[in-house]
């Protein structure tokens, strides 16, 4: 049994807890459903295509009869992470409750497509450390330029007005995944074209039955 | 599609923010796997057989070929409320992230089994206006002086002995339901019995062919 570790937490507050184990292991959740789970944890800047290419994937994965669910930055941000805003602490806080989220859905045995931001190195290794063994970083990867120009929510216009503090690309940082496993080129590639990277690699990652008998 | 709604949330603190929709709705959801989804939400003193009964009717339920998982209070505060103690303020944001949490699941198509101690009434009202339409309050019943005796965890000895403040039953309230959906009398039947009394209330409530196909 397996399940998300305390990894993010900086310290556990709690006491006198008992951690108890599921009856259903997440290898019985593969077998159950066909396919391994995972977390693709999609990070780029705003306008890259992270919430794009989430939500076409899951809708195509779940024409194919996988399970699959897109936790998206700004819907979290409507709701677990409500109390949250946008200075560093509680960036950090954000992802790491989106990470151990999706922690939770890996271990429920679905592919968890997460769309968010995460600008911070440090804070995609903290998710990573939650569930190693289901972590796939996917940086969706697109110039500052490219995304400015496309500015599907008008954001980089406000930023760029200073009506946005600690907009990310432009009065904040976004730090470059270090070692992804996979990069989407969406500056280059069509939707489709990116759509196809993406299942391509679940296929040769989440889709093997090899690893669903032997996991 | 629907989502969490903000429900939970005293105040959303994040601007700029653009609620996506997704394109598999709950519904579609439902029809792929064959059984409508929903948050059971258990309630109850701990030792009254909460996580017992949650666990056996994940595995039960996962054996049938359904889509099911189990939120455990106690492995919740080891991870996602990590950061959590037991006072009253704290005790209602682990109930908010708990239930955000658990309306996620059940929007991908999860029968999600919620076992957390939740004391206060207007916290479980909190969880149920995130989603009132798939929102199930189970209380698991059993009086103090039998969850004393089965003490699983050896807590109300501690509580007892003044070793753990704020123990509920004992040094800190527990407000038993209004209007539950399901009452589960542990003090009277077997395991075998309550189990049965949750699945017949599923089977009711999650498992019509109609429900499934008209909502």
């Amino acid at each position: 049994m397996t399940e998300p570790s305390a990894a993010g937490a900086k310290t556990v507050k709690s006491t006198n807890i008992t951690r108890v184990t599921h009856r259903v292991t997440v290898t019985d959740r593969w077998v159950r459903n066909g396919h391994q789970s995972g977390i693709l944890w999609f990070t780029g800047l705003s306008g890259a295509g992270k919430t794009t290419l989430a939500l076409e994937l899951e809708r195509q994965l779940h024409a194919d009869g996988h399970q699959a669910y897109v936790l998206d930055g700004d819907n979290l941000r409507g709701g677990l992470n409500g109390d949250l805003g946008f200075s560093p602490e509680d960036r950090s806080e954000n992802i790491r409750r989106a990470g151990e989220v999706a922690a939770l859905f890996a271990d429920a045995g679905v592919i968890v497509i997460g769309a968010l931001i995460s600008p911070y190195e440090a804070d995609r290794q903290m998710v990573r450390a939650m569930r190693p063994d289901l972590f796939h970083e996917v940086f969706i990867k697109s110039d500052l330029d490219v995304c400015e120009s496309r500015d599907p929510k008008g954001l980089y216009k406000k930023a760029r007005a200073g009506e946005i503090p600690e907009f990310t690309g432009i009065s904040a940082p976004y730090e470059e995944p270090v070692a992804p496993e996979l990069i989407v080129d969406t500056a280059n590639q069509t939707v489709d074209q990116s759509i196809k990277a993406l299942r391509d690699y679940i296929s040769a990652n989440l889709f093997q039955d090899r690893a669903v008998e032997v996991a």
